[in-house]
């Protein structure tokens, strides 16, 4: 694997065709990565953390777990992850999160203005963003009151997440820029795309 | 309050202005709303269930809790509830979740088709319809594990729940069409909308 970075506080955009296998990599450990998948055919359609929640009957997604769009279409799967802790209840840290949860810290735009200028070239609009999967973002929720906190993650150096396209996708990912999400500090994100050789699966 | 009526399986939108109350009430007890909100300045602006759970930091909304935009601009506000269960995490009933989970059962175009139809003279389309919040759906979630299942809502007959605009929407609302979340039976749900007298808050 010959990985290309993203920089902290940072994102990037890229065409993931059918069959690529997406990793993702926590390079230093502790850092999070927003991930938003769109049809590359029509980017209407998109990842749904309620379509999936739905199919998948769990909110906790790893491996075996496949990630599904609006239209009840499966578009990735999760072939192998080292953590096993990620979240897709929240969405995207922005200009608007930073007001609101770091009045004392300058304003960002966030995981959510570095997706929406990463993705705007593919026709996405920022309104179309939705809540994304957030890679290795640890968000426990207590199930008897429903309440939830944002804890650093549990992932080390070099852990990582495979998720295979199951059709042709463009794909939002970014080195999360927030406090909380990343335990205080910001790191880059490693990622790497590879096409398993044919008649291997 | 003289409410109308949304027959079983069945959808209607509408126009809340602001400061105005909808009240849903469930008739019969055990049946489940999907409620969706839209700018009706813009209606690419849409509640959201990421941002809620942001703001609110639970999953499990009540009264006091405010329910947000993908603009990060609350919507509505929960202003009296006499369940305390409802779902936020799980899309509204449609062709391909019957298929998926009622194999054996006529398909039906669920709470997804019949939003779809009355929300489009309002201008949205199908594919801007998002995880809805679903009034008296009980979903409860494992902490540990993540799992979560759709049981019979905890509605008595009368039970409802007040919610008052903080800005101009459009509102889509059903009657839920699915099986395990009303419990077996498909039931109808009654509406108000209350504008307080001025002065009086």
């Amino acid at each position: 694997m010959n990985p290309n970075r993203i920089a902290p506080r940072s994102g990037v955009a890229f065409r993931l065709e059918e069959g690529e296998i997406l990793t993702v990599v926590d390079p230093q450990g502790g850092q999070v990565s927003d991930l938003l998948a769109f049809n590359a055919n029509d980017v209407r359609e998109v990842i749904s953390n309620g379509r999936t929640f739905d199919y998948e009957e769990t909110i906790s997604l790893g491996q075996g777990n496949r990630l599904w769009s609006n239209r009840s279409k499966p578009m990735l799967e999760i072939v192998e992850d080292t953590v096993g802790r990620h979240d897709f209840l929240l969405t995207p840290c922005s200009e608007a999160t930073f007001r609101h949860f770091y009045a004392d810290k300058p304003v960002h735009r966030g995981c959510f203005g570095n997706l929406a200028e990463a993705l705007a070239p593919y026709g996405v609009e920022a309104d179309m963003i939705p809540t994304a999967f957030n890679l290795f973002m640890n968000v426990p929720v207590d199930g008897a009151t429903g309440r939830l906190a944002v804890e650093p993650p549990v992932s080390k150096p070099g852990d990582h997440i495979s998720m295979r396209a199951l059709s042709p996708l463009i794909i939002g990912l970014t080195a999360c820029s927030a406090y909380d999400s990343c335990g205080g500090t910001f790191k880059p994100i490693d990622y790497a795309i590879d096409r398993p050789t044919a008649g291997v699966t």
